[in-house]
């Protein structure tokens, strides 16, 4: 069975592995304090184009998230999200957990824009009896494969200036998005465009870790605090700088990002080839084909893949994902596979 | 200079390096439920001698601990520490800041006994106007050094059931509890004694990784939901397992607690033979000697570790950290320019 | 100018403020410790037959709402409401800052049905990425003037038992539900067929406060611990005990709930006589009129009330509330000016 | 039975009463935006000589405590009391269920001095792995019955501003320490030497109510909204606001605290002469003289009171309380009662 389901299947990019091993017996600082964490920062703040930002590492997703909101929103203060937001859609109430409401927002492609936000201000306006919005959640690449375009996110970041609204960009999936053939954006825009936002590395390379960049230091300058309180501070916290030392060393977060993607648009064509369409617009590495139940049933034989959302009596919408690992042979394998099923129905 | 601040100044030991790479290219499930993480259960509980044991991988100490105590106490209801206990000497507040309050009591070497106990529960009587004292915080070793022998920990179990106090220990440095010369504790009499502990990785020789024991599995069903929501979750869980794969195959992890006992051990025979007294009566692997001023200063030009508390104008204690990693040869040149700086002042 | 804005424009009903005259001087225990407030209990569960139940007094709603809903979930359980669920829409963000989400329910009466959380459970399945659904709360009046018949609750209580799930009635407005012309539940239905609701006081002639019941005591034995911390015990507890006094003896509540009704079902049918139709389908003391921007204009200038909807260009619900110190002369009077308004546009 | 437990034995000030009585059927918008209210806050702030105060009225004072404490804080910041503090020794845990540490400090007379914070600001620097002390909580009058005199003050407020923390003054006795016969501060000199404090109506003639004053209204400009979420605003405010409209008409807010004090010095005075010392040297209502337990097992036959804590095995410190509504007839019996049976033993 090879596994469409996610991508973080495999374990780290070899690179990452060869530096944790001839750094093994190197004594350093722990917390956070150790050399390879401080040239990783620095690596990074070049790419950023800013060499004020703060740069923190921090394990997983979900604790970025509930990590970044918590310290810039006040008891009252609310997150904006689309519905298909991670941190609404999956990660068991983290936010609210941390005392804050997510309002959401429907939309088709998973990307929130102006006009959204705008019509929540309207509705949460009567004072004190509503909380007030006060932040804005994006991801890029979306949970379902769509990435921001400069343009839009210049507008929306313009928007949240002038409603003194927090933007924060989730990347769990920045090196896809990045690397998309649509994508205008680089990670000096983002640096300059946005808030705070975060650099995925477990699902683009990384045995595990996340960067997190507030733009302006003076946002948060007190969140190594909350890393700690949160218990979000990894003693041995050079196992997180080495991560992200490897992946900014010669641009192999972009490398990997880049294959991901390739691997995705390659199936992407061969089932459009078939004649079969999407439920999103995905450019990333992540595509939701829209499939006759009985070729989901022939696949499910041979590739583990998630069912995403029923269409109708005979079809379903499934996720594919690939990743930084996905092997072309797979790929190509899966392709002949899925012709050859699709051929049968 | 050579580094005796703490116990995680190194990786990993290199048999789990050698697992994360040979491992590295299976495709896994992700969030804990890949095959590695389930070997490593089955090898705890074999040693647990309680197959129904739920076990669970986080990553460090507070998390663990503010995990562990939030799912077990209601709102209203407090945990009982010594004041040197790590949740309120080292953690930033992360108990309270799940709302509970921890009640301290003064010790000298570290340990919680019944009449302890027994005196909180009388101070906090005026219900509602009072906090509920609901659990029991131990460290074992303590944060200085001190283990708890079987009668100790049996008394407190004892006393625990009888007045309806959850009894959590801390095993932060458990590898080098059990492995101390004075234990007389095993892992499966801590499963029966307590309700909760956890077996430290990231202090004994793990990258990261500490392994949570609910010693009766209705205690906490739905912790998973908890792990998730406060973000302990790793996605890529199979690098928690394989830290605890290897450690507790071939006993590793028991070794490894022995050699940093055996280290201090070395260091600490050698400093009474020169005549210094402790601050405390350590068996494991933190020793804090009562130096001359002098003497630390020598000292700090060719080592790290910390100063712990001044006991009068010309000595203070220093805490003295070995562990898995610290090698032999450091620790006789160590000895020996002790004894040189030693007779010189 | 005259207030429909509200049910709380005015104090209190005499026969509670005569009774706190009466008692002002004699001394009583603090914080709900008081005869009256134990005498009110005892009232109170006389009407609802069940002489188990535990009574608490509470100021107002929101409190009583985040009391009632913290203590009853875990940290990873979520409240599932009617959009319109006063806590969801009025009580900035008061539960989640308690740590849960509300999973909320679009309906067109306010009103929850089986099949409208059975929908729920089915989404959140995905355990543990997403919060366990684990209460469902309702409103009986709802926000918007609809009350629940005996079969509804008959049928939402038993899927609620069989769900494992606590059921929850705000009754913030229960006295205007209770006395309903088409109302046919009794305080002891309610009482069985919750787990938990609570009797509103301050929208029913109370200077204040809210009487929560837990059918079974069992389900909460340590809510006074909870009411203390969250600073919601009262040192003159009497107050509160006073309050319930006075409107559980001789059913001054049910009294004074049906003149609230009366007084709104008055203006209703002489609004309906004029042609005009209703947002919702209200039987109780809130009513949602539709109207002409021009004749909203022209009751602006004589009466208080809130604009509740725009339903398009030219017309707007608007929401007219009475109370039990609605007086029927000032009622007549707003009829005529109604009908003269009417008359001219 | 006469009781001398506490100071909310009785209801509010007759004054009260009569002005909600006859304000009673005045419509009036809720959620205190009444004209009661206004004029209320008016009044105090001409008191404070600070007409840009923000003033706010709440239930409690627990209530108070958590929305202060609360709304100042950051998630790793903490605040620093007396051991005797009101949120340390009897709230339920209600500042750390908001998420943050209390320190305590130990001290004889319940009062916090520069040297006390000092100590604490040492002990907790090794950032980020403590929390950060960032508000001083004091109380005047205190626990103990002890006062702040001016000088005392000034020195604290001076330090605080020098080290960035917060210094709020919880004033449930505010009334009878500004009018202890020690006393040489003023409301004014409290609005300008601390960051916010509050005047309690609870224990000094109201029903219920506190007013918080926050001196620089831009230290918290969104409290309202925190207010509402907590729970902490009635819809009917007017209560509220009629309580504190009487106590500072005509100064009897400051009347009443007199009386209070006159009563316990009375007491006081003749126990003295009885030859009786005092725990602590309390020049305000409440007044704690160390009897022979048989006297104690005597008094308690007519009079309530709570044994404060045991000095040997033949004495125990009492705590008595007098109020605005102790009648001085009761006080001269309780003299009597006490002078024959101390003959007695």
């Amino acid at each position: 069975m090879y596994n469409f389901k996610n991508d973080y299947s495999e374990g780290a990019h070899p690179a990452i592995l060869k530096k944790l091993l001839e750094t093994n017996e190197v004594q350093q600082d722990g917390y956070g304090e150790d050399e390879y964490s401080a040239e990783a920062k620095n690596l990074i703040k070049q790419k950023l184009n800013n060499p004020e930002a703060s740069v923190y590492f921090v394990s997983g997703g979900t604790q970025t998230n509930l990590l970044v909101i918590s310290i810039l929103l006040k008891a009252h203060e609310a997150v904006i999200s689309a519905t298909t937001g991670h941190i609404y859609s999956h990660e068991t109430g983290a936010i609210e957990a941390t005392g804050h409401r997510i309002i959401t927002v429907d939309t088709d492609d998973g990307k929130l824009r102006p006009h959204d936000i705008s019509n929540i201000l309207n509705e949460y306006s009567l004072r004190p009896h509503v909380v007030k919005p006060k932040m804005v959640y994006i991801s890029n690449s979306t949970e379902i494969g769509t990435i921001y375009h400069k343009n839009e996110l210049e507008e929306l970041s313009q928007f949240c200036k002038l409603n003194n609204l927090w933007l924060f960009m989730d990347g769990a999936r920045l090196g896809q998005a990045l690397t998309a053939e649509d994508n205008d954006l680089s990670l000096a825009d983002i640096a300059r465009l946005t808030d705070v936002f975060y650099i995925g590395g477990t699902k683009n390379g990384a045995l595990l870790g996340e960067a997190v960049i507030f733009n302006q230091p003076q946002v948060a300058p007190e969140f190594d605090y909350l890393l700690k309180q949160k218990g979000a501070l990894l003693a041995k916290g050079r196992v997180l700088g080495i991560q992200f030392l490897e992946l900014f060393r010669d641009d192999l977060y972009f490398k990997l990002g880049n294959h991901a993607n390739n691997m995705a648009m390659k199936i992407s064509v061969a089932l459009r080839e078939k004649g079969y369409s999407f439920l999103t617009e995905s450019t990333t590495n992540q595509i939701f084909p829209i499939l006759p139940r009985l070729l989901i049933d022939s696949l499910s034989q041979k590739y583990l893949f998630y069912e995403w959302a029923a269409i109708d009596d005979q079809h379903s919408a499934v996720r594919l994902i690939t990743s930084w690992a996905t092997k072309e042979e797979a790929v190509d394998v899966f392709i002949a596979d899925f012709s050859s099923f699709s051929d049968k129905i």
